[in-house]
């Protein structure tokens, strides 16, 4: 945790906040934090800066926050992911998460296993404390949204053109002749397929609603291990 | 498993190989292979091609192998790391070996913690292990080497000199001034710094033995999603 996000429900006056449970275990425990410390803070889909401790108890942790600038850009990626192994998924939010990703579809695919989506990372409030997670690794507070499609034809047919209106728009999958392209500097879509890959049916669905196929090399990575290589080469992370 | 490793304790002749264990349990489990079936294999540090099932059964697989191509290019790159913390280790290690890093120097750093370097996930076996699970996924054969240095200062006085001779040689540091470059022609050294970051006593460390300082934007990384946006950012994944 390089910074504490503080949602609304934590604030108790304007510039005041009261932390319980993990940011309160993390100030105490591996911070050490002491009255009149200052740690890095942000409010979420708002401004960072530091909280100075007022109070600290095993109990609860009074900051006054002083926000003042502006969290990191986002990417402008869509990213589009065939809902992955539960296992990875967690990881897989938190690091979409910490690399600025901010919109993620997670969509159905011949490879994803029914039983994906059945775990409870997928519920509102995990979904929400493993994004924040990946925030609070990277000091940012805007909160990435997720979308969840459980059907692949209805959201490649009906929702994705529209998505990829005026996006460069891609399809990350081993075997295409097209290098994946590098650098961009305007909104991209990327799809990513399942363990397995996307089947030929699937990748000519998304190659018909806009979807450019490209590959990454020879060597086949982990969804865990592409997000992050793919996203490195689509952006500048030091721009 | 997109490709069985075989090692030299699995040959039985020049091109039959008995496979137990894990590979066996991938075999009937996951790939649900029967006699007849060719699935892809390589061996370790050689050449890759597919081996057919002669026999099968619960105990062990007798493979006939063909292995007429060549593994994946390896990466140029000797990468230089602060132990991580244990439960990460396992997953940097197999990201390395997936990405195609085959040079890799674990270092002491002021903020590794003394009892990562207790990990049995250091052992020679384990190592081993999880270097092959990173192969496999990614299809390649060649074993990374992985080097143990547990004292900073004469690592980086002694031998990191002699190390980057011939290498852009770089130090990945939150707060310098020089971007990270992009797609490197020829061999690199990267260091990259345990949680927390390398101290700045260390910094002008490296700095004294020719790593130059680098940044990458903003955010702050986990190792484990460090490793591939540096290694993508570095070299071209698609040549």
């Amino acid at each position: 945790m390089n910074l504490a996000l503080l949602f609304d429900g934590d604030f108790i006056s304007a510039d005041r906040v009261l932390l319980r449970g993990r940011r309160l275990e993390h100030l105490n425990g591996i911070l050490k934090a002491s009255t009149g410390d200052r740690i890095p803070v942000g409010r979420v889909n708002g401004a960072m800066g530091f909280g100075e401790v007022l109070k600290l108890s095993d109990q609860e942790a009074e900051l006054q926050v002083t926000l003042a600038h502006s969290p990191p850009p986002a990417l402008p990626l869509t990213l589009i992911l065939a809902m992955p192994r539960p296992k990875m998924f967690r990881r897989v939010l938190q690091t979409c998460a910490s690399l600025g990703v901010k919109d993620i579809w997670l969509i159905n695919s011949y490879k994803v296993e029914k039983s994906f989506w059945q775990t409870p990372w997928l519920s509102e409030d995990n979904l929400r404390e493993n994004l924040t997670l990946g925030l609070e690794q990277a000091k940012d507070t805007v909160m990435p949204q997720v979308h969840i499609r459980k059907l692949f034809k209805p959201f490649v047919e009906d929702e994705l053109p529209t998505l990829l209106a005026d996006k460069r728009a891609l399809v990350a999958h081993p075997g295409m002749t097209t290098p994946c392209p590098t650098h961009l500097d305007g909104p991209a879509a990327l799809c990513i397929g399942p363990e397995g890959g996307f089947t030929d049916y699937e990748v000519a669905k998304l190659g018909e609603a806009g979807c450019q196929g490209v590959h990454l090399g020879r060597r086949i990575l982990r969804v865990e291990t592409a997000v992050p290589v793919l996203v490195s080469r689509l952006f500048d992370a030091c721009q």
